[in-house]
This record gives structure tokens, sequence and C-alpha cells, in this order.
């Protein structure tokens, strides 16, 4: 018999992962602080709760899918968080972008409960995720890892295994992130110059991403970029500079320098200092033209 | 019946397009300072010439793939330039990286003399090269553009059209580098933090490379940056730094900042400073791991 | 009569101030985790505590010197924090170079309590501390500051009022700290560039500090950087890349891009993963010659 | 008696320059392109010149002071330069910011013409020219350098000798103005983010400039920046700008990595793109406040 789903965080993300794992047949009671997200999930057959306690209470996995370290902390661990009334041997699947230490604290605090964390990071917009392609990274303790392959398997077209310590796959999504924003600064880069010295700037990036860079992440971010249309919001500014300080705080932490990741997150800080937050994060491309007088 | 076809500069790019143009039918006179890498030319059917000059002289179509400006300079005006030797309405195929003002200059020297110049550069290594896979840029005059495209697709795989702007394929051949250059950073700085959070370097990269970045140039440079293993050398970094500096050098003269291309370069610079100079150029991702002192 | 005063933290730094405030007639009770360095001020007349309870029992003043936010949260609210044990109405002298919120949060801690945090960082090296030439900045409750005034004179040259917010002072403490970093690299790279193109290094440097750079600062760092001997120790990589990591997580907090602190604090982060501990932070200059290969 | 003197280029710092020569009994004949700048020198006592030639026929010393490497060479080489007409043994006092090898390159027409080039930069702004109170750098053959010192004493109030390279003086004067500008963007980000901390940003420039950075640099940059009003014009961004540019490639030809001239280059190219000229070029500091949402 399929696991019984708990799913916490009903953001554009969320909504979809958990959409999936209800068309997959998995029984699911879905949570969101704002109850209105919830509701195209009730129609669709999931149990609405009103607490995050209340949601865990029958789950054998718990998936949470939030804004960031805090709100993970808080709704796990926190006063009203839900482990206390999860039960044992139960799995969270940690799938928020979140600093590798975070999801290493509360897999030690699943530990003393007799539960289970495993980072699951997801990797994809918002349309990938409706269309159930993301991909998945998974770390955590074997056991759990393996119990939550056929849930993981109905949100994404693969996951990766990245062993056992609850903080690897947090590590490669953060890496992940990092690796997006050297895609958009670099897109950014050599369109503007490209347009500067008086090529098309829409006609270059087709020539890039149908040659050398024909590729989805370059199509969707560099399309973008070119047309400086920044609609639909896949992530706002505010969201990824928070994953890109993470980036370098981590690597702070391990005695790394991070030239590309300080940039990336400073065109965010310009960004989210200018006030514009209705846009997908690739919009710090931006700043490149404004530079350059544009 | 095909054109006749001179290629001046048999490195390991012009040797690799000069040996598919020769297969391709086009009868081929090749000229090299260094004589020696003709040879191999000569066995397959070409004719050897001793000068520029010579190599020239009955050719309908000038083909150059030299180290840099200055080189390419020297061969088509200087003291021993072969332009004075060349048919009028011959078309100079000129596909080395080099700057935009270089190739416009060339171009009006060729308008004087009654004949074409067309910026050609090659997108790709060796290994593409003598697959005949090349990508090909092409700007110049509009008839002299249309007659070259048999000899490009003997080259190439697809010839992408920049207009009559000499110099544009230029600017499109310097932006493809430096966006070579921010995978090459980016690729460095993941998996080196990968690497520092307890990872394994090369089982992320086929992580990296399977979802996301699945595409062959995030395969073939980040394959050297994760096994760390600079070879063999598609480029040398002194070649690479100096088409940087031209990328550097145009955003400085069209007024506009480029914070990746001035790390990319200096990466280079120390590169060429510790004077290692027979690995592949991605070998400047080995700064990263040196700053984080692996 | 004068103010009673526990002097908790007696590095290099804490030391000296120490001995400064015992020489203007201060009744000074000292601690330091490792006892052995309260010895020479026992000898010159202090008390030496066992706790740094037992150290402030009967203080007016408490200064504290310590190397992190953590040392100095743990020392004062911490489970053998010397809060509880102070008198009310006593007023703590903060002096580390800390986050501007751990000033904040200890100074509501002490409000709670009945006494004050007057946050008092300082200006100099060990050596101008012991000269009593330190600068001093000051910020807190303006009743406490006045009755800190006393004391501060007593450990330095003047004191800079920054207000009643307790944050203030460690803002421009970080500011401080950050603007000597930008000395360094700036010399670093001037007199490298100098070198490189073959001028004399420490000739170069004379002259630029004889002439518009004829200040103490860019005399004893750039001193230390063109005779690349990087003793004595004013203040080790690690400390101060701390320091450096707090101004680039204020002004991420604040909203702020800051370049220049980015690249000090990677400078600082390769020198300490290249693990060479006993030298002055201005050691981070190496970095600048070792990417030109020298 | 006194050398006879012709001085080319009366801008704001040359007009100053030579009105210093003038009143130290110096005879004096004036060329500058537009000619209305010349008057208040004629009045003063000079002779003005209708072309560089006719400017230099009877001088033993002839100083220049143009805006770049361009100007210098056409007057000093051109079709209508002052080479030809200069008497042999005559010493040409270059006090233009150019590359070192414009110097070494217009040194050795000096010595093909049997006259001598002495590179003879001075460092200040035109307030202080006027005062007589630059610092002058001085390198080129020994005997030449001997002869120059009394005008040079005339315009500075002190001379640095950098030997025999012509292009000595010249790297000095680069890195002269390169740490300028790290003086400039770290006030900039210092000031500002105090300033985002809620401390008062000139209140906090003053406390600054009357402890550790105590020095008419950061007192009169700062000043600008403190205040952030960008007036007088010391020397407007393009220019400087243009300098920042010969640093850069200057460390590129010898290499060597330069992150903060990048840097600040491009903080200038940025300030030249958004087109705001007739201000001085500490106001890229005004990058660093708009980055940051002001």
């Amino acid at each position: 018999m399929a696991d019984k789903i708990a799913f916490l965080g009903l953001g554009s993300m969320g909504a979809a992962m958990a959409t999936n794992l209800l068309k997959a047949g998995f029984p699911l009671t879905v949570y969101n602080r704002t109850a209105a997200k919830a509701e195209p999930l009730r129609q669709q057959g999931a149990t609405v709760a009103t607490t995050p306690a209340e949601a865990v209470r029958d789950a054998d996995i718990v998936f949470t899918m939030l804004t960031d370290d805090k709100a993970l902390e808080e709704i796990t661990t926190g006063p009203d968080g839900f482990i206390h009334a999860l039960k044992p041997g139960a799995i969270h699947a940690s799938c928020s972008t979140v600093a590798p230490d975070t999801n290493r604290r509360l897999a030690e605090a699943h530990r003393a409960h007799g539960s289970f964390l495993v980072a699951s990071p997801v990797f994809g917009k918002p349309d990938v995720a409706a269309a159930g392609k993301l991909w998945v990274g998974s770390s955590g303790p074997a056991e759990a890892r393996e119990r939550l392959k056929a849930a993981q398997a109905a949100i994404g077209q693969g996951t990766h295994n990245f062993g056992d310590d609850p903080g690897a796959a947090s590590v490669a999504k953060l890496c992940g992130n990092f690796l997006l924003g050297t895609v958009i600064e670099g897109m950014a880069e050599a369109l503007t110059l490209a347009e500067k010295c008086g090529l098309d700037r829409v006609g270059f990036y087709e020539m890039l991403t149908s040659t050398l860079f024909n590729n989805p992440i370059y199509k969707s971010y560099g399309k973008l970029i070119a047309e400086q249309h920044y609609q639909p919001v896949g992530a706002p500014p505010a969201i990824i500079r928070k994953d890109m300080n993470l980036v370098v705080q981590e690597a702070y932490k391990n005695d790394m320098p991070m030239p590309f990741a300080n940039l990336i997150r400073d065109r965010l800080t310009a960004t989210v200092a200018l006030g514009e937050p209705d846009v997908d994060w690739a919009s710090f491309a931006k700043r490149v033209s404004e530079d350059a007088g544009l």
C-alpha cells in the first residue's frame, strides 16, 4: 500500500510537486500557512490540514518545501513544529533550498525523535515541477533514502543519490543554483557586449543556443535575458539571493574563495535594493545593461 | 568547378580544416611558416607553397587561421603579405580569433585591392574541427559571403550569418570564447565547493552533466576540471588569454564593464605567469583549487 | 573616587589596554581564560579573578576584549557569563570587533538586567594600544557613554561619539578594518606592478609614503608589504577574516554590494586555507605576488 | 642663465605649471591647440607660439602636458610634431600620464634626433599645481635628469628619481593614480555601508579623516564622496578611465592580475557610459550608492 504523504508548503513549486504525488496515487494531506493555496489540491482529492502537526499525524512521509532556513526550522522543530506529532519511523523529505547545516541539525532532531530526514532538494522551475520533470537530489540514512524513492519518482524524472550525509544534497542544490547564476551573468555580459558592438541581441542568442549552448538552461534563461522581459517568475530575486548568500557562507565556512558567487550575490543584492520584486531572478542581468549605459 | 583554395596557417585547427576542404574536393594549396606541418596535407594531395604570396596566386578563396592579430596582419598586409599577389575578386576567409577592428581594417585593405574579406571564425576544438563539425560565423560583403558558403560547409556543421560588418563575426567569436570561460570558472567553483563539503568531485560532475547541464561543452570542459587532468590541449592558456584581453578591450572600447571577463582574463594571466604552458586553457581552474588550499 | 574596573580578555590588545587603565589609577580586576596571561598585570597591582563572575562582582565598569562574537556572548550571557553577577547600573564597555547586532542583542540583555552596554571598539595595533594611543569609538545610552569617558581616555588618544545605537560604533569599527584591507590590497597591487615593471619595491614604497600617502597606516602596513616580511603580528589572518565576513554580512543585511570587501575577504580566506597562521593579516598581499608568478 | 622653456598643453594642470615656471624666472614660450587658453600666460609675460615647432625652436627644455598617449605622440613625432624643430641636446620633459612604452618610444625618437626625453609625471590636482606643490617623478638619461632639476623644482615641492628607464616614472604615476582609485572606492563602500547602517555619512568621514586616515588625499577625495558633490573637477571620469586602462594593460603585459584595478576601471567605464562628464572622477563613487538602492 502506498505511503501516506503530508506536504507542507504550497508555493508554486510545492503545489506542483504535491499535485504530482496525488496523481501518482499517494494519499495526501496538505498544509499551507495561507490556506487558500490548498484549495486546488482539496478539489483534486487531498485532505487539507489546519496545522503542521495535524497534517503529519498519520503520515509515513512528510515533504516540506519552504522559503528559507528559518521557515523550515520553525515548521519542523519550532513551538508549533510538526516533529512532535510525527510517527516513529516516518521520513521527512526536506526539499527546500537551505544551508547544509540546517538539514544536518534537523536530521539530529529527527534521530532523537526516532524519525528520519532525507534531504531531497529539486532542480527545476515551476513549469518543470508541474510536468513532473524535476531532477531530485537525495541524501540521508540509506534505508530512508530507499523508502523515499517511489515518492521522489512521482515528482521527478530522475533521482541522484548523494550518500548518507543529510547536508550533501543541499550542497549539490546550492552549487546548482550557483551555476544557473553563472549562466545568467555570462549570457548577460555576452549578449550585451554583442549588442553594444552592433549585433542583434536576440539573433545572437538564437545562434548561441542552437550551436554550442544548445541546452534547455541556456535557452530558457537566455530567452529572458535576450528579450529583456523577465516573466514569468520562476523565482524572485530575493529568494535566490538568499541561496547565493548560503553559497558564499558555505564557501567561507569551508575556507574557499568564490569570486563568481560573490559577484552573482551582489548582482542580486543590487536588484533587491532597487526594489523590483515581481520579476524572475534572471532580471539581475539588467544590471549589466545599466552599467553599460543602455 | 570548385573554387581553388589557399590555406595559410596549419596549427592543429588549421590543419584539420584544410584536410576537410581537401576531402570535399577543393583544389588546395597550403602554406605554413614551419614547413613540416604541411607534409601530411601534401601526402593527401595538397600543393605546398613556400611563401604566402605563392600560395594565393591562383586562389579564389584564401583561408587564414593564425595565432593572433599581429600574425594575421603580417601575413595579409605585411612586407611579405599575400594581398598583393591576390587575384581581383578573390575572397579572404579570415578564421582567426582577432579583434573586430583587425578584420575591419583588413577588409578596407581588400576593398582597396579589389578583393573581399569575410570574417569566418569557427567554434570548436581540434577534434571537432577534424570531424568537420565546427560551427562557423560569417560576416562581410553579401556576395562574398554567398560565394563562401560551399567551403564553409566543408569545414562545419552549420554557418551563421552575422551580416555585412566584417567585425561582427569576430565579436560573436570573442563572446563565444568568453562564455566558455564562464563555464570553466563556474564548474571549477561549483566542483571545488562540492569537494570541500565532502562530495565526490567526479560524481557530482556526472550528476550535473547528465541533468541540468547535459551539454557537450559542460561535459568536455567539465571532465577536464572534474578529473583535474588538463590534456589533451585544445588551446593553451596564453592563446585564450589573448582572446580574453580582446574581449575586455572590446568592452572598454564600447563603454561596458564585464566583471566575469575581467576575472577570467586574470585567471589566465596568473596561469601564464605561473608558467605551465602545455596544458589546456581550462587549467586555470587550478587557481580555484589552490586558493582553497587544495 | 575612580570607578572600579574589571577587564575580561587579555590578548595582546586587551593586556595593553588593561595595563593603561591600571597606570591611570583605576582599581582593576582582570580575568583571562588562560590564567598565565594575567600574571604581568597581577605584578603591576591588578587583582586576578578565576571566573568572569568573580571578576565583575564589585565592578562599576566591565571591559571585554575577546576574539569574536561567540566568545563575547559566552562570557557575557552564557552559562558562566558575568551578567548575572553584575551590579545594577554597571557599564559593559564592549571593545571586541563584533557584529553590530551582537552588541545590540547584549545591550538588550543588559537593559533587562538593569545594567548598560556601551560599544567601545578601538582602532590601532598592539603597539599603539601599549602607547595608549588608540582611537576609541563609543555608542550606547548617553549617560553610560558619559560615565565611560574617563576610562576611555586612559586607553586612547581620542574618543568619537557615535550616538545611542549600541551597534553604531561596531559598524564604524568594521568599516575601519575594511579600509585597512583596501590599503593592503591597494599597496600590494601597486608595489607588485611597479616591481614587475622593473622599479624597486621598497624605493617606490618610500616615495609613495613620503608624498601622497604620507600617513602612519600606509607607512606601517606598506612596510610589511614592501619588504614582504609580515612580522610582528598585529592580528593574524583568521581574526580579520572573521571581521571581513562581518562586513560582508552586514552589507548583505543592509542590501548593499561591496566588491572590494568581497575581494579582501576572499584574499584572507585563501590565506587561511593555505595555512600560514603566525603572520600579520597583511600577508594576504602575498597572494598578489603569487598570482603574478613571483 | 636660466634655461629657455617651451610649454605645450595648457589645460588646467599645464596652465598652472607653466605659470609657476614663469614666476620662477624661466623665459617661457607656450603653445595650446585652443589659443585662448594661452592668453593669461601672455599677460604674465610668456611668448605665445602658433605651432608646436615654433614654440620649441629656441627651447632648452620642452614641457608637454597633454590628454593622452595619442596627443603626446602627435605633438612630438606627428606630421606637425615639434621634434624636428628641436635643438640638439634639448630636453623633453614629458609630464602627461601615458603608457611607459609611449615614453620609451618617444625617448628612442629623441635619441635618434640628438635630444633627450625625461619622463616627468606630476602628482596632484590643479589647485596643488597652482600652489607649486606637486610631487614630481623623474626618469631618463642621468645627465638630462640633472639638468631638469631646477625647472622641476619650480613646479613641485619635491622630485623623486626613478632612474634611467624613461618608462619608470610613468609606471609610478599610473600606480599612484590607481592608488587614488582604491581610496575612492574604499571610502565610497565604507561611507555607504555606514550610511545604510544608520550612521551619519559626513560625521563618519570626519572621524575617519581625523584619526586613522588623517591624510590630505583621504580628506580631499573623501569630502567629495561624503558630501556627494563632485565639484570642482580635478579630472573628469573619461581621462582617468584612460589611465586605469593603461594600468590594466600594463599589468596584462607584465603577466599580473590586478582585481582592484579592474574594478576601478569598470566603475569609471559605467560612469562614462552613463554620460555625466562634468564631474570629478571620484563621482564613480555614485555607483556604490546606486547599487545599494540609494
